[in-house]
């Protein structure tokens, strides 16, 4: 160890072999990517997807790349672009809970769109482990300012998304230690992302920019395109000028043995993560008791301070403000009994039934309560009076989706935008991914210019 | 007025017509873009710039635009990037000195690309409008947080920059008021730049991505794609989230009354503006006493407290370090007489007499010193202490480069890249910018693939 953390991160990711990576981290890669894989086709048709590639198709360079979900190919840069801002738009993607980085945002869609520019491939063992690299590096930098960063106003996806992309994409271009130094630098001075965008097309921009930035980094590094080589420590560096506190030794901390891919958690619910344990204990109510919504009189919940920080929109009026709203989340889930992208659309929120039991909703805020627990209190016309509390909301560390949940998450999304033969297909490329000769075929049966067996 | 410097700002870009601009900015704005364009040309060739091209022609969409003095063309956003990147790495380009921005850096390329991405063409006079209107954004955004956003680390003209080419590519793109907002809020969330990078290529890649991301902004915003509508103000905003400290009321004031292009200057040297009064002081006492390196036995500087803060480097080692080393440009001063860009090459920092005498230099702070000021003092072998104070430095807002030595300058750089007769060619064009049916003629004659007669 060089005592530089950037050095050392960088020296780390250049020297890290497949073989060191432990069998659990491995797993945990791969649901990592299936669920990043979902979330790209769930979001593949919105609006803010379709303007981006309206724009970039006409600047486009070689159509190298498929963007997930749909037609067009675009240049490997804006592939990247287009892939991250639809893997996060829907606010369904991977969430690293000790930051509240979504990590494979900004990474997996730079290494798909390598992975169809090189033109020797890249297996999928190699693409693997450039994502449990990248989610590493990223979530590491996170923790080192976190949450001093985050409270400044950073959206920590974008701003720490974007070392990873460059480190996981330095990996398959097979940069050396000074010029994985120079992609975390040219990766450091490109950070950015502010929390005010939070509700508009700008969130899913955030990871959309890192992934593209992020490559790009590790493209002009691998040229010999120079930057400060003390990126993240130095006087003027990312931590001292983007956070107001930091501890860059965590950077460094048990490198190669503690993977923080294995804190990465999914979510059932299409929403801000924040939100989860008050749905789950809405649904957990209304499942028990057969609630429907003309039942509930009104609903009390005692919430962890940032909920309502996060997520206080009182009347949200897009399918993108109600993933802001604790009311709208909770009145939508009441009534459906589920959360997913189908509960955040602009009808959804505008749905009259919702609007009237979402006013119904009151959230107070318990600085006792942890972030993934919540109280619930629903008093019914009747008189009675129910409660449920939430220890561990479904989807974090301690209570974690299953594999068939995550694997039903996955159909439900891809079935949006693919035949289900093709979206079975696909599932099993990705669960297969470690033995894949070419880990473009992903992308390639994830997009429509494809027939259901592969064959364009 | 609305109250919110965001949607103010906004409207003001979108309704302001060029009847309203005065002459007198007119007249600035044709000095800005010329010296712009020289010094575009200037740095063509440096190695930075070969790697982007190098980079992203491979990526290149379609070839619309034209890159300063060279041969390949790219897709408009690359182009913006290569432009920005070319007119900075000599750190030769404009500087507001008010805030340390260089804003013709991060506007002007992509006017030039979208006046040849536009079917319809873009006249002179639109052209200069929306430069006029791109820096004073840009400035004006500056100041409302400068210095504590500066001192905290961030380079300004990147972070500041991508607002100005946000507005300007906007305004040519005839956005409505609530799209220009969406511009701005989209341009506030990709702010990014550090200081950090001063002395590596990441110093000129800031204004480049500004100017393509600001490019990108305006082409997303034009289609619909949503942002925060408080970008600037908001307690999450651009202002609070990467500055301690700012007066927003400044985005506004004197709006169409003071345009901070008046407060724009031009270096006579090919290095950091603040080591300007040293190096002029230098050339007065070589000049009035016919010096030479042999004669100089010591040279004691006198310098406000930011000379030694950015350009402390005593033992420079690359053309790129020198410029940011007060002592290799006053010895390379007195030696040659000069300190253009063949003064900030690595020959000459590594030229045995420049090292020499570099080591004999000696710069103390004096907090009572102006930016703009010097005192310098002069020890000789003949026991003779020769002295020279400079109040305002050349090219001070004081003693600001005439249109006849900005000409020179012009020169100088075209003709590193172009035959002569098409350097004077391009800077009739410029001068004249204001009557040009089409302003794209200026990139297609500052290329490479036309002959010095305009033809292809």
């Amino acid at each position: 160890m060089s005592g530089s953390p950037t050095a050392d991160l960088a020296e780390f990711v250049v020297r890290s072999r497949w073989d060191d990576v432990p069998d659990e981290v491995r797993q945990e890669a791969v649901r990592t990517l299936s669920n990043w894989v979902g979330c790209a086709l769930g979001g593949a048709t919105e609006p803010a997807v379709d303007i981006a590639v309206e724009v970039f198709d006409e600047l486009s360079g070689p159509r190298l790349a498929s963007l997930f979900g749909r037609g067009e190919r675009l240049d490997p840069l804006r592939a990247a672009f287009v892939n991250g801002l639809s893997s996060h738009v829907l606010d369904f993607d991977d969430t690293h809970l000790d930051t509240i980085i979504h990590p494979a945002g900004p990474v997996a869609p730079a290494l798909f769109a390598l992975a169809e520019r090189q033109p020797e491939g890249v297996s999928g063992a190699r693409l693997l482990h450039a994502l449990v690299l990248g989610v590493d590096v990223a979530c590491r930098i996170g923790l080192s300012v976190y949450p001093s960063h985050y409270d400044r106003g950073f959206h920590i996806t974008g701003t720490a998304g974007v070392f990873g992309s460059a480190a996981a994409a330095g990996k398959l271009l097979g940069l050396d230690e000074r010029a994985m130094i120079w992609a975390l630098g040219i990766a450091a001075t490109q950070s950015s992302g502010l929390r005010e965008m939070f509700g508009t097309m700008c969130k899913p921009f955030h990871p959309g920019r890192a992934a593209e930035n992020g490559l790009a980094a590790a493209l002009l590094a691998s040229r010999g395109f120079t930057s400060s080589e003390q990126a993240l420590e130095a006087p003027r560096g990312f931590a001292s000028v983007l956070s107001d506190d930091s501890d860059l030794s965590v950077i460094t901390a048990d490198l190669g043995e503690r993977f923080e891919i294995l804190r990465n958690s999914y979510k059932p619910f299409a929403c801000g993560v924040v939100i989860h344990p008050a749905i789950d204990a809405c649904v957990q109510l209304r499942d028990r008791l057969g609630l429907v919504a003309h039942d509930v009189e009104r609903v009390e919940l005692s919430v962890h301070p940032l909920v309502l920080e996060l997520t206080g929109k009182t009347s949200p009026t897009t399918g993108l403000e109600g993933k802001f709203s604790v009311y709208h989340s909770v009145a939508v889930a009441l009534i459906r009994g589920v959360a997913g992208a189908a509960e955040y659309t602009d009808d959804a929120v505008a749905d009259p039934e919702v609007v009237a039991l979402r006013g119904r909703v009151v959230a107070t805020v318990d600085a006792s309560i942890r972030e993934d627990a919540c109280r619930a209190r629903i008093r019914l016309r009747d008189g009675r009076v129910v409660e449920q509390a939430v220890e561990h909301a479904v989807g974090s560390r301690e209570r974690p989706m299953s594999d068939e949940a995550l694997d039903a998450k996955f159909k439900a999304q891809a079935e949006r935008v693919l035949p289900t033969e093709q979206a079975e297909a696909l599932l099993a490329l990705c669960r297969g991914v470690e033995s894949l000769a070419d880990a473009g075929e992903i992308p390639r049966i994830a997009s429509l210019t494809v027939r259901p067996d592969g064959k364009s």
